[in-house]
């Protein structure tokens, strides 16, 4: 009950992982072996566009999500990154600015995670004001959306968003991890982080990494398919079956962001007095995998930026945990967690009495 | 016949990343699951680090040498980075003064290569002079060594060298490819390329790349094994045959470096007036795979660098050809070599005629 930090791996990207160790060549070489392993990534780079909705030309594979954003910070030297309070540590790491929304502020690039991890919680998507990006008072000449949690949950598409940046990670929708891309519009130039020997068309130096990027793709076009075949609205039935034992249980327990529009999987149960980590750990002994906050930032002694953002008070926060649920959860699984869960409650309580 | 372009995956990484495909955690999470993905991680440490001689705390996982070189470029802001003749693209992208040896020069870092991919050339260890290491007339305050020819061929231990940082590649020894290590010496501090959740101590954000770590644990453990059982010295005798057959069949082919220390498995081969890319695609028709310089630049239409800095000239250093073989080839592989390659070398005699 933790996909949103990460998803098994899909049985279809371990078959073509697999088949991929085979492969041997490198595909900078120009000899067969080479040929053949180029063709992988080029199929692949195939299957992201078209499940992502933007050009061949416009992928550019990383080691995911993380590399993709950083390549961000390097637009162009001292660009001006201004990023919403919603988004991922990984795209705070390059603010420069924040306070979003609030006071106008101009920057290079506006930097927005669409489906926020810790919530759930869908970003509004920023429109394009006299050709600059809007977002409340906020104007920026570049957009990056980060579409991790988003992409094989809900429909996204690259080209009609309008953005001009997007990054994701493969092991969100069943790939491995360690795998991600960089979706860079056409012609737009950006700074590589890693340079020499020119390959990805010179944005992305080193040998590719084969394995990973077949699995990636494969998962990509089983988690196409699980979209549009309904899958996930199964799960947000889970969920709703979930959401509604934990209010039963629990009159005080506050369903973060349940009236607005939310990926279908994912929960944030905020119990005012037990802290989330401690939660965590009776959960993880009980044999449920949940998350206080994003894996990232777990174990780091601190309340979610995010639910502070959102204004709930350091406390609350505190008292948060995540609940992401995925395709391979049943209806027996949420109805245990309810369970265990309430149990977990009515002993803190009685502790706390 | 292009191991220095990437080696066949080892059975011993294709069986540990099979298993690891059922490792479903994120190693950042503190729930069970999370906890089992950062053990095979940290067992991974464990073993590089026992491989290449330094201590666990000093090994920093990365997508590959090249990430981890263009993490040298960014040691400290402005920072001199002198790179000589011999070293890969990779560590060319962040030269900031070239022309090693010659003119007496100072700099932040000296990074090369301990081997040359080209020629296997080994290069002679820097010395530290006066708290200085010194190559020639330049002195540097760090010293980067790229390892990823050398490890698994030649001894190599990062503790004796001396070295600040080491960086070296998972698919060269036979593991997968995209997954690397760059070692840096204990309490170095680095300015890390990608941030944001602070994996690897902050030194490496992202999710780390399970799969392709595990594999690279086994195919280093293994590769070590094969070095101490002398694997590499059949493959030396292997290249002795093929340099015989090729001496014996052409008077004027330039064995290059052969007088001088080299990796066991490397042959350069320069044959005045044929050029190296048509060789390769003759090869590569009667099914052997070589290169005309590194991987990396094959396509690339330019003589090597590496060729021309050792005072060849540009017609020469374009008739190279790199033969490099592995512990796979056997004693079959390099005759039937020598005999199609005279031929397709007496056909181009015909032609010139």
């Amino acid at each position: 009950m933790d996909h949103n930090a990460t998803a098994p791996l899909r049985v279809e990207a371990r078959d073509a992982m697999i088949a991929a160790m085979d492969v041997v060549g490198n595909p900078s070489s120009v000899h067969g072996e080479g040929r053949t392993a180029k063709a992988i990534v080029e199929r692949v780079r195939a299957q992201v566009a078209a499940a992502v909705g933007c050009n061949r030309a416009e992928v550019v594979f990383t080691s995911g999500a993380t590399e993709a954003a950083s390549m961000l910070g390097l637009l162009s030297a001292g660009a001006d990154v201004l990023v919403d309070e919603m988004s991922h540590d990984a795209l705070w790491a390059h603010v420069s600015m924040s306070g979003l929304g609030e006071t106008p502020t101009r920057g290079h690039t506006l930097a927005m995670g669409l489906a926020n991890g810790e919530t759930g919680l869908i970003t509004p998507a920023p429109q394009k004001v006299d050709g600059q990006w809007s977002f409340g008072e906020t104007r920026a000449d570049w957009l990056m959306l980060d579409v991790t949690q988003a992409v094989g949950r809900i429909p996204f598409a690259f080209s009609w968003s309008g953005a001009d940046f997007a990054v994701l990670s493969g092991h969100k929708f069943g790939g491995p991890k360690g795998v991600g891309v960089l979706i860079v519009r056409d012609n737009v130039d950006i700074n590589p982080l890693s340079v020499g020997g020119g390959q990805e068309m010179g944005r992305r130096s080193g040998t590719e990494n084969i394995i990973g990027i077949a699995g990636m793709g494969a998962a990509i076009e089983a988690a196409m398919g699980d979209l549009a075949n309904g899958v996930w609205d199964r799960v947000e039935k889970l969920r709703s079956i979930l959401e509604t034992g934990v209010e039963v249980a629990s009159k005080e327990t506050i369903l973060v962001g349940n009236d607005k529009a939310r990926i279908p999987n994912t929960s944030c149960l905020l119990t005012p007095g037990w802290k989330g980590e401690t939660q965590v750990m009776a959960m993880d002994l009980a044999g449920f995998a949940v998350s206080a906050g994003s894996a990232c930032s777990s174990g780091k002694v601190k309340a979610s930026r995010v639910l502070l953002a959102m204004g709930y008070g350091q406390d609350d926060a505190a008292s948060a945990i995540r609940v992401s649920l995925g395709p391979e959860n049943t209806e027996e699984d949420v109805t245990r967690f309810v369970d265990v869960w309430t149990d977990k409650l009515e002993r803190h309580r009685n502790r706390s009495a």
